[in-house]
């Protein structure tokens, strides 16, 4: 593999592109122990700007950051059935203390339930002390048996896990709702990354939850991505860790609780929908760096002249709260830094050479469309402010163009298979409601239900499979 | 122990008094497994404000933030001989993962250096690639044997670690100063604990370290806290990792490193330093509520007019960017209020009652001079911003007194007891720079040196110890 620029298509070979283009860029890098990954400085301050965007909203509605243990005993975890179930086949387990075998091994933690609501048992007594909103940002471990992939499904991810408490169903409905609503705002409004919302099947929700709502993202090789889960958790874990408050009339009851996650896997939706050829395509509102001027030297041309008006273009982008590199290292080439920051998916690169000093002006080029043009030196600001406007809004608006072009809306098995096959993405289709059936769809195709539509709620037509009376319209596609 | 209030002295049994006030003041509190703890709203918040204030230095000094696995396979523990001694005693082992037992077992990070440096020699191929300068904020396991306390020890707690690789020793030497630079910063401008500076001495250094500088405060009982530390490396990690450079004339060498790291025992340091048998006391520049309003409502008088005041002064205050509580729950009474606030450190509390709001005037309540003063009402925003400053001031100011009045300077072994025993604190004397000339206090007395002195560079009087001449001034002390 060449140190510098991807070697294959996107359209040839999703995967290796993928791979290479993670690699070759510093987003990220393979860990000695396997299916672990490195977060290199471009994925971290990815991931430092979802933390930003999101605390801000949490924040401002009352919830709070807090950091528990990552060792959960063995017993805490088996406390909820359906939950230990779910998660024990993958759980990595501590038994050595320095020399010392554990008493009990102690599970990293594959999510924080279990410990979270042993506290929360002994916080809440009191309707004074609902509802409970906390949030923690951290790393889980989840011993994966299935290939793993950077970003997409590594044993070792980054992930923020929030975990509240209320003294109603309607007040933890809200609750999931909300959050939703905070999800998809990251996914579209940020990272231009469209998802389909709607609720998890029984088969597919949450081990332990009341119901899962998520967020599903459509890759470019037709296999869906969950990007986020917001669950009721209802009273089971409540019940299981004996999270009772009294309320006004001193009558005490089980609280309602939620919990919701979104992860770095996200990151790997980012590059895989937005990535080209020549790397990563980065939207203009989360990314590290938005802007790069590269000054062009020339023998015998004025090198000074050119020198000082980058940094007066610096001074005059910075100060309008853009971030922007000026790219004056001497032992690198134009053309070399041009294939960097493109392989880094800068959005606008804007480059000074001789002539354009002369001419009072600059060149232009758009990451997203490889356009370029000459822009007047006093239209610079305005010019950028504007493209990385645009930018952010065309890449939201192909991907959502995808995303849509991804869904087909079938009424028989035959035509299921069909689309499922030769095109993939998501299958739009009535289903009778039954788990069974449901299973027999991902025995025979690898097929999944991954939403219920909240928009569409009408069958229309026969379920899918079985031909039965429909109870709803779904979404079916492969997943990651 | 009563739900609400310290029930203890801080003078009469600083230990209770420790554990009550991070407990009942929300900042912590214990975990189900041994030694591991919950960090609650209020210690986290504290947390994050120290990772904006050191992430600014950083960034704004060319350092990037990344994530590596918090798994470190045993072979790669044990490559730096001196620092795999240093850890083995406290690492905690995952040997199982799902139902499989692993090969080699992982090491839970008790630091990244031999994992990140794998990286590293990768990575680094030219002078180009240096200087390369990583950070992470993260948690860390050490299977402590020792007795545990909130923040100050436990098996995890979190952290920052730099990384960094240079070309020269200088430019190390120049990294490591900096970083101490920023330390020093972060703890005496902002937590307002103050710090002695200087070098650890060879037995005291960082395992696999050329040499280590600390900051160390001092707690009220008379015993040293070591705050932060940062170290030159040397060349020993790039040795065994094999992380070499070709410099501009092709030459190939072995990078120069350095790491440092901060955590949140600096927390528990910060409650020990500046609370009182009200509970906490927060310097105004880390707290993460600065003001509190506390309406006082009274029977037949105009709770409306009280209200809509209350709100006036929340908004001024709030625009002045200063973070302000409106605690208007009518749930609670304004004693109880008052007590949870000030357990809770907020500097300032500003009350409003009925006779406040005819006379245009409202009462300032200063946290830690405990000083009630009425102001009127168009002083507020001026006075609140000048408290705070005052508040801020006179926090350090204080401990710098206490730090200052618990340093005794001496000549002989027989002060030096004296001293120790009577006073305890930080005892400066001379010494011979022998290793086992220091063992020998550390195994009589229960003192080491906490560090070697750099303002002070002639010694003063012959070894404390065995009367040998003298190489430098050091300062003694039992510590946490």
């Amino acid at each position: 593999m060449s140190d510098t620029g991807v070697t294959v298509k996107k359209s040839e070979d999703l995967s290796e592109w993928y791979t290479q283009v993670v690699l070759k860029s510093r987003m990220a890098d393979y860990a000695p122990v396997k299916g672990c990954m490195i977060f290199r400085e471009l994925s971290y301050a990815l991931w430092e700007r979802i933390q930003e965007i999101f605390n801000k909203r949490i924040k401002s509605t009352g919830h709070r950051n807090v950091y528990f243990p990552m060792f959960i005993p063995e017993s805490f975890l088996k406390k909820e059935a359906e939950h230990f179930e779910g998660f024990v086949p993958e759980v990595a387990w501590v038994t050595v203390g320095g020399d010392t075998p554990l008493e009990e091994r102690l599970a990293i933690r594959p999510t924080s339930e279990t410990i979270m609501y042993a506290a929360f048992s002994k916080w809440i007594r009191s309707w004074r002390d609902l509802p409970l909103k906390l949030n923690q940002w951290c790393s889980v471990v989840r011993w994966e048996t299935k290939a793993t992939r950077l970003f997409l499904r590594t044993r070792e991810f980054l992930w923020q896990e929030g975990h509240t408490a209320h003294a109603t169903k309607e007040e933890a409905d809200k609750e999931v709702m909300e959050i939703l609503g905070f999800y998809r705002e990251v996914m579209e409004d940020y990272l231009a990354v469209p998802v389909l919302v709607g609720k998890k099947t029984e088969n597919e929700k949450f081990a332990g939850a009341l119901y899962t709502m998520t967020l599903e993202a459509l890759m470019p090789d037709g296999k869906a991505l969950q990007m986020g889960t917001s669950h009721n958790l209802g009273q089971h874990f409540s019940r299981v860790f004996d999270i009772k408050f009294l309320d006004e009339k001193e009558k005490e009851s089980l609280v309602w609780q939620t919990s919701w996650g979104i992860s770095t896997r996200m990151i790997g939706a980012l590059v895989m929908v937005h990535g080209d050829d020549k790397g990563l395509v980065l939207p203009p509102k989360v990314a590290p760096v938005q802007v790069v001027i590269v000054p062009i030297p020339y023998k015998n041309a004025d090198s000074e002249a050119i020198s000082s008006k980058a940094k007066e273009i610096f001074q005059n982008l910075q100060d309008r709260g853009i971030t922007v590199v000026l790219d004056d290292r001497t032992e690198y080439t134009p053309g070399w830094k041009f294939n960097e920051w493109e392989l880094k998916g800068v959005p606008i690169r804007i480059e000074i050479g001789p002539r354009d000093v002369n001419q009072k002006q600059v060149m232009f080029a758009r990451r997203d469309t490889h356009a370029k043009n000459a822009v007047k030196e006093e239209e610079i600001v305005k010019t950028t402010e504007k493209m990385l406007d645009e930018i952010q809004i065309c890449l939201f608006s192909r991907a959502k163009k995808s995303l849509e072009d991804g869904i087909s809306t079938v009424k028989t098995y035959d035509e299921f298979r069909k689309f499922l096959n030769e095109k993939g993405g998501f299958i739009e289709a009535s289903w009778c409601g039954d788990s069974d059936c449901e299973a027999k769809v991902k025995e025979e195709t690898g097929a999944t239900i991954r939403l219920i539509s909240s928009e569409k709620e009408k069958p229309f037509s026969k379920c899918v499979h079985c031909g039965r009376e429909a109870k709803e319209v779904v979404y079916f596609a492969r997943s990651y």
